[in-house]
């Protein structure tokens, strides 16, 4: 609730968006307190807070515990706040006992987690796991275009020297998040053991038409919205056709010329495709590929799907889930395992660092809302799950 | 040719919007033109031209030849010019040979047939009949909200004291245009003589559907942008179902949030129908609103058709018709019937007035386009059948 207050909207949510004054603020917080709990602070290239609590064998490698302090600007208390301040919750439990574990434990904060103000989401952590690079993230514009990720870092005072990819030797990383689903509220479970993470592709999907006035013949026309009509539905059967295991939506649509009087010429569509294996993510690909070419054959419309960012499907860490199961189980707090649809920072660090998520429940399975909202139960659920997963992984109590 | 100079653009188009300078220009050099052929000139509170050429009996009430020198941004020579030029070459060559006709005959420009500056199209001549509210359309914002229709009408200097209203005491109303399609001159025909004008009706259509994750289960979900591709997708088979009477077609698009991470929650869609009889229309209409509950029934999204603007169809007077034919047989020119699914302000004059429209041919059907072009043949072959028609129609040469 404290750090709700950073960034606070009057609706009651918060707008923290990645490098402003109040995401500032809110690492400043972060910062202060996990000092005050024993903690070194480590800036890396990309910005990203890594706050180590020594373990009684500083040689063996650090379990991290993390997520993000960044919003979207309608954001809520929770989405990614949680995840980092659980990880403080733990320190300060062992930081108050005088306690060690025998592994270093990190808490970190990924930069720009939403990707709502440097499209796309996650790269801090893409970055660091090696899968895009990290020049390339410094250069993106800001959504306003009047910056960059790198020139916002510097003007924040948040580019520090750690390399990020001192994150690839984490021993194990641990990122605890609200469900942004209504599995957990509506089945009355407090926790959900993460085992996979959905592969997702976005992609730009154009459709090529041919301008023309409203008055021509229905047979004279190559109308690209009815083309992109097409497609849209196209979507939609295909994730149906999945039978639960994948996903798909057009989020975005721009047309050309956009004119009362005129034929839509060119339509562009934002889309992405999630699934829960990546066979089935790459079936799902070849099946709009093919949709497509009949649309182009039908109507004479060349369409074109261009892929341009994404990550592929996770199975999070067994053993790792184990602990988490069994950590609830000895706290008497019922759990079930879920997949998780949507992109978090664990989805990249599992490809490389054995990893784990575990939900807790939100009211409504809402998320991205200044409305979301969850119990003081579910979040200590959280942490009698977390805390002691995180500890045995860090070799116990020294 | 000279007329295509003024507000020329560099690809050989012009851009002539309403009450621009160019338009001004354009209008000057028709009342010189017009005034040095023995015309007066007088100018309608609606900013619409009245060039008056007199007739031997001034009892009698005019007939007039009319369309518009405004046009698009990225328009072509033709589209509106050839109408209004076409009557001042009547006039010119009654005054060089020192003849009158009985009665009167106007030339007659309409202010912002377009609509491209002031939406609606055609709104001085639809007011003139007496179906919108003068006062309404001085008060329409431009494209750019800066100004209104009535502000630009005085900056310009073009606003006059005639009664709009006079309009409806012409004779008759003849208007000569470009077709904007490829009939004629894929047939090799030189002259379409028009005999209906499509009902139009414009409408926003509004689909209600409910914000969420991208990662949202698909049974979860009620996405606008998919109820909206069944509705485009609607309009086309509405329009094939009417076999080649009726039109339909959604031209523009806006989504909201318009954010890649989530569900379109409501999406509102620009759409017309158009067919060539009254009740094919309104069948059309009710085709569709059917279409919509069933789509609202089965996906659990409200959506509204709003009609905004439109007008119903018309079918050209018999007798005019029949001295286009006679005029132009008489001249040994070819000539079909067609109709005009494209709107024109004879379509307005047609409601009150006996009025008729002829069709020249336009290479590949183009207009609204820079590329726009006839040949001084199709030029000369419109005079050919619209001069004797005129002079027939004003009573003869006294």
């Amino acid at each position: 609730m404290e750090m709700a207050r950073v960034g606070a909207r009057p609706d009651g949510g918060v707008d923290r968006l990645a490098l402003t004054e109040a995401d500032g603020a809110a690492r400043a917080l972060l910062r202060d307190w996990a000092e005050a709990a024993g903690c070194t602070l480590a800036v890396d290239g990309l910005g990203s807070m890594v706050l180590t609590y020594p373990g009684a064998d500083p040689s063996l490698p650090a379990v991290a515990v993390g997520s993000h302090l960044d919003s979207v600007p309608t954001g809520g208390k929770f989405d990614g706040a949680y995840g980092v301040l659980i990880g403080l919750e733990i320190v300060r439990a062992l930081h108050a006992a005088g306690k060690h574990t025998r592994a270093p434990i990190c808490i970190v904060n990924w930069t720009n987690e939403e990707g709502a103000r440097f499209a796309p989401p996650m790269a801090a952590s893409e970055a660091a796991m090696g899968f895009t690079d990290a020049a390339a993230v410094l250069a993106t514009p800001d959504r306003f275009g009047t910056t960059t990720y790198g020139a916002a870092l510097d003007a924040a005072g948040w580019r520090g020297t750690r390399d990020p990819a001192e994150a690839r030797r984490f021993a194990a990383y641990f990122e605890a998040h609200i469900e942004q689903g209504p599995v957990l509220e509506r089945e009355g479970i407090p926790l959900g053991i993460v085992t996979h993470g959905f592969g997702v592709n976005y992609c730009t999907i154009t459709v090529q038409g041919q301008d023309g006035h409203i008055g021509s013949r229905m047979d004279d026309r190559r109308d690209a919205l009815v083309g992109a009509a097409e497609v849209i539905l196209t979507l939609e059967s295909i994730a149906h056709g999945t039978a639960g295991r994948g996903l798909a939506s057009a989020t975005r649509l721009a047309l050309e010329p956009d004119a009362r009087g005129n034929i839509p010429s060119v339509v562009r569509l934002v889309a992405s495709l999630r699934n829960i294996e990546q066979d089935g993510l790459d079936a799902m690909k070849a099946t709009l590929a093919a949709a497509c070419q009949e649309i182009t054959n039908r109507r004479g419309m060349p369409i074109s799907i261009d892929y341009v960012s994404g990550y592929p499907s996770v199975r999070f860490d067994a053993v790792l889930l184990d602990r988490l199961r069994r950590a609830a189980e000895a706290a008497g707090l019922r759990h079930r395992d879920l997949p998780t649809p949507i992109g978090h920072d664990a989805l990249h660090l599992g490809r490389v660092v054995p990893s784990a998520m575990l939900f807790i429940p939100c009211h409504g399975g809402l998320s991205h809302n200044p409305a979301e909202s969850i119990t003081p139960e579910w979040s200590a659920a959280g942490l009698a799950a977390l805390g002691p997963a995180v500890i045995e992984t860090a070799g116990g109590l020294a």
